[in-house]
């Protein structure tokens, strides 16, 4: 499921240059629901709150015995939201062992950012 | 309501460069909140074809009567979820004698863009 916004969220032309932005075109039905979904999951604080912990992570990933301790939440409650974050393409995950692992998925974030600015996005000019 | 968006979205050094974004460290309770608003705003199918009608718009403004006739929604409706992109600083308005004219702010599109791509913003290269 993560896979079919990669598709929606800044579909790029051969040159690997963003074509689809908030500003471009009004955006129909189809194109709307899998993008409101990714931003839905980050409407929310404690969501917004575990996505920078796992983005600005410098190694790259962190266990989920990292994040949890932030939070006056239980540890399901957290993996509910970990889990919307991750079906919306923002994250990935792997169980080692006891303890399950996240890292973000930055092409996500930057095909985000593409859609949403309106001047030239940086990826348009690489 | 609408400009405490702005501060926190893509806090600006004296250049005018973003230095806050998703990957860049973890975000604080209070950040998050106002961040996660912008977002849920954008999390709805209806708001984020509303606000790409709006953002594309050529002229630069839309009238609500040409918003209505695209949805299968009350006028009631429409006008609650435009009410939640404002209140997130992503839109803002008009009255003039019946009609409710509406444009977007790319200033807080662009910073949106700018604290979600976790490469060079663009905005930090201006």
């Amino acid at each position: 499921m993560s896979k079919q916004e990669l598709v929606v969220l800044g579909q790029a032309d051969e040159n690997g240059a963003c074509c689809t932005g908030v500003a471009a075109a009004p955006l129909d039905v189809d194109q709307v629901a899998e993008l409101a979904k990714v931003f839905k999951a980050l409407g929310d604080p404690v969501r917004l709150r575990l996505m920078s912990m796992i983005a600005s992570q410098a190694g790259g990933e962190v266990c989920v015995c990292d994040l949890t301790p932030a939070f006056d939440l239980s540890q399901p409650t957290i993996s509910h939201h970990l889990r919307v974050l991750r079906q919306a393409g923002l994250i990935d995950c792997e169980r080692r062992g006891t303890w399950v692992y996240y890292w973000a998925l930055p092409a996500t974030l930057d095909r985000l950012a593409a859609f949403l600015a309106t001047s030239q996005p940086a990826a348009a000019t690489a």
